[in-house]
């Protein structure tokens, strides 16, 4: 069954960026402290045009969920590099370069209809019908794996108020950031959570919750 | 070596009460689901008078911090019961009642001189002179075991600040109560964690955390 997902590194004090997000550093004042446990990973390496790295069980974490995902579906802001003056041209690049990591299909929500772009192995399609319409064309896209949701956090919160987030994996990196943008913000009812897994390693939790009806 | 740490149980995001706490609700609204993992627990159960009850992994943890507990040190708030109208008495009873869990000396912190008072195993002297006398008293009663720091949060900040904590641990709730009184709220600085251990159950996650210097 395509389940849509949700791998997302968070920290203590609940942000997924840091405050004062610009184009140069699309994470915030210290984001980059909430993936310090993925740069060293060989799986993240190999994604991203590098060699080596480590492979142990935040690898196989890692590794895990980018083979079980078939499509991706990110947010504008996602695609285009955090929140900025740039949000507003409609044909900025993404962030994300020539050599995209994701290698499987990617759908990115937004206002400004665009036509579809091809970069090595990843297809881009802008969808403007919104979020329900973008994850159907995901799912049909995703051969019957999983479909992750890339974020930012916008986004997560407008899938978990509609009810169609089946999974969040957060990995919880022991830091704090003390302001920026939180993951569960903005909701609009109560979500009822129940941990299905959960690894520890000294540099990152990784916490597998199902999502379930509210309470 | 006299430490002093603190256990605390925290949702997913980032609160330890929920939204509007009242006398008859001191943990506010859902509060209770932060402690949903200890009630069921043998430790737990036999401090507060009852029996039977788990000896799980979690109840080890448990069982581990009260082991090592030589004194506690609360705040106002917590002695009688969360914020309220009724924090203005200074001469409100506890809300721990006449048989209080903790068979170590208290101290509590208070803005309000008055006598010390003795409850079955338990002393409770109340300390006018400010977090650092509060912390000398405690250290100098507790027999060279730790300092246990009970809350709430806003004492938690105060000892974070002045750079007096050793450790934290955090039980971590997989649960989202959307208000209340955050944990990580008014840190004046940077505060540098390192998780030291991650033991985690269906119910809960239990991280330890040394406080390092701030970076």
């Amino acid at each position: 069954m395509t389940r849509l997902t949700c791998d997302i590194s968070m920290s203590l004090d609940g942000f997924v960026a840091g405050p004062n997000q610009t184009l140069q550093q699309p994470l915030g004042e210290r984001g980059e402290l909430l993936h310090e446990w993925i740069f060293r990973l060989a799986s993240w390496r190999e994604r991203h045009g590098g060699s080596g790295g480590e492979t142990d069980a935040d690898d196989e974490v890692l590794a895990e969920s980018l083979r079980g995902t078939g499509a991706v579906v990110m947010g504008r802001r996602m695609y285009s590099g955090g929140e900025g003056p740039w949000e507003d041209d409609p044909n900025a690049e993404g962030w994300w370069g020539d050599e995209p990591p994701f290698r499987v299909p990617v759908f990115v929500v937004t206002h400004h209809p665009r036509e579809p772009e091809t970069k090595q192995d990843t297809t881009i399609t802008f969808v403007t019908g919104g979020i329900e319409a973008a994850l159907e064309q995901a799912r049909a896209a995703a051969g019957g794996k999983n479909v992750s949701l890339g974020g930012g956090a916008s986004l997560v919160q407008q899938y978990l108020n509609a009810g169609l987030l089946d999974e969040l994996q957060i990995h919880l990196a022991p830091v704090l950031l003390g302001g920026g943008v939180r993951l569960f913000d903005h909701l609009e009812k109560p979500v009822e959570l129940e941990a299905t897994r959960v690894l520890a390693s000294p540099s990152v939790t990784h916490l597998r919750l199902a999502i379930r009806a509210p309470r």
